[in-house]
């Protein structure tokens, strides 16, 4: 017998995020979020010389507050499932180097968030690890250059471009009991619109994420009522309204309980013009501000669909449009409800 | 219980490789094992318009040829586990575009073909899904002119160099019974030896192959004359040595029975410096040439061990040395032995 109902993971056991560990740059420091996170830089090299050592001072910091919270060691961790943006994904990859725990790589772009989360769920429901760390990272200024300009050139930013957020988010993984427990995950199918804009990747992640709430709700036999949030990684303020048109197309209304990452964690008067993406975007939000709310049980169950472009900066250039995808999962608060 | 002893998993049911699909370039359709892949392109552009398109049109290929022995659809397999050495990994992204199976993205450089294989098997042995697609992909002049030089600079390469195999290799793994079982895996951590030298992969990935086979030898009680072969996957001329002689230092010489995916894909008289390397390379010798000899039984246990330079194209610049892993895979042989 599979456990995949169509695209959805019911976990049997119960599996749980034992901690989780955020820090975030300056301009996420100063957003409505701003408190949800370990650690805020106040300067975007994060007080080293570069910005690919800013991006993993991110991650190494992230992944040591998620440590220290769950009173525990790298080498307690059988397994470490990252990504992230940079080219073969260096950050992610020297991380590794250093902690040591064996490494399974993941590529999602700003899905990766969520990609070794259910990842990583998996591996510990079905025995084969007792302590899986997840962690992605993303930097403005080692993403911007990459996929877009040198930011030196000061050129203007498209109204439908979102930015990228400095941060890292990290997560383990166990099923020793806690506050917040991975219940579900669907893994997304890619999907192409046809959009090849690189500046526009909210209108091109949307129909993936339509797709895979889709799909999950499909496999569930939920409804959106049996959420409290549906939370998209990073469709901006671009993407979202077409999130929802395609859903209330097909009869899903989703308009009262979706919220995205990257509109929530700037402000509406900050400089990110659709909002934000990366994937830290996803993991920060995630990790830091819904897990508080989840632990607390303020929230009782939310499905972050984490969205990803899976371009590179060569590919718009071809005239390839951008395939896109989107992984969900669902988090339920442990927390007793009252009676 | 956790399946992971140490590092190692090994699989409760038995799981099996149902099909495989092999494509290669001219040089490679010229090498010993040609005459063992499904496929030989004449042409290094595969008759496509341009590299990109080429890498694509070789891991499209090498997924037909894999489904169609296996006599089974795109709409039959429950996910797509693929990376290859693109920024972003952008030929599977396209790919998975194209057959719109659920995708995990991943990314080991390399060592991807083993460790979408070990993800895959993982996933099927705990019921998470039926059939997984496995696939990776790589091309000479996608490669170089990303990690290295514009090839129309015809610069000289590097004695220590390796030369990017131009091929795909796709697999299906199931528990439906067929004539080659997946055994065992063993996830790699990342080792840096403190080489910053790109045009020395094989020195620089020797010591996280040497790691990975060591623990494989800890974790399972086993001793080298247990198999008939441990392959590498493209440490070439230049590494192979180096590994046998980190294993003989710590007691374990596997000299007899080691062979390297690098040097068994070209003749010694081809242009090809140290050896072939690239996703490609332990794939298609994996999936081509052992999956036939396992099938027939003239092998009846081969460990394959893909090693992986986790470096992008900016990295060796910035000074840094390479960060490398090796995830090794034990395929057995599912012929009855002749009494």
């Amino acid at each position: 017998m599979s456990k995949l109902r169509k695209q959805t993971w019911r976990f049997d056991h119960p599996i749980y995020l034992a901690s989780t560990g955020t820090v975030v740059g300056p301009l996420e420091s100063r957003g409505p979020l701003s408190g949800s996170f370990d650690k805020e830089y106040g300067a975007l090299d994060c007080g080293e010389k570069n910005w690919t050592e800013a991006e993993r001072a991110l991650m190494r910091r992230a992944i040591s507050f998620c440590l220290a919270k769950a009173g525990k060691k790298e080498g307690d961790m059988d397994l470490f499932l990252a990504g992230d943006l940079m080219d073969q994904t260096v950050t992610s990859n020297f991380i590794a180097r250093e902690n040591r725990i064996p490494f399974i790589g993941m590529f999602g772009a700003c899905s990766t968030s969520m990609e070794t989360l259910a990842a990583g769920a998996q591996l510990v429901d079905s025995g084969y690890a007792d302590n899986v760390l997840c962690a992605v990272s993303s930097h403005n200024a080692t993403a911007e250059r990459q996929f877009r300009y040198p930011t030196e050139y000061g050129g203007p930013m498209n109204l439908t471009q979102t930015f990228t957020v400095t941060g890292a988010g990290a997560a383990i993984v166990t099923k020793e009991p806690g506050k917040v427990r991975v219940a579900e995950a669907t893994i997304g199918r890619v999907i192409d619109w046809g959009i090849g804009d690189a500046n526009n990747m909210g209108s091109a992640m949307a129909p993936a994420a339509a797709d895979t709430i889709w799909t999950h709700f499909q496999d569930t036999g939920r409804k959106p009522e049996d959420y409290d949030l549906i939370v998209t990684g990073d469709l901006s303020s671009v993407g979202s309204p077409i999130l929802k048109q395609l859903l209330f197309e097909k009869g899903l209304d989703i308009g009262k309980i979706h919220q995205d990452c990257g509109l929530m964690i700037y402000s509406p008067d900050q400089p990110v013009n659709a909002g934000g993406s990366g994937c830290a975007c996803s993991a920060v939000v995630t990790y830091g501000y819904l897990f508080k709310r989840l632990a607390e049980g303020s929230l009782r169950r939310v499905f972050v669909v984490a969205t990803g472009a899976l371009l590179n900066s060569a590919t718009p250039k071809q005239k390839d449009t951008i395939p896109c995808v989107a992984h969900g999962v669902v988090l339920e608060s442990a927390k007793e409800e009252k009676k």
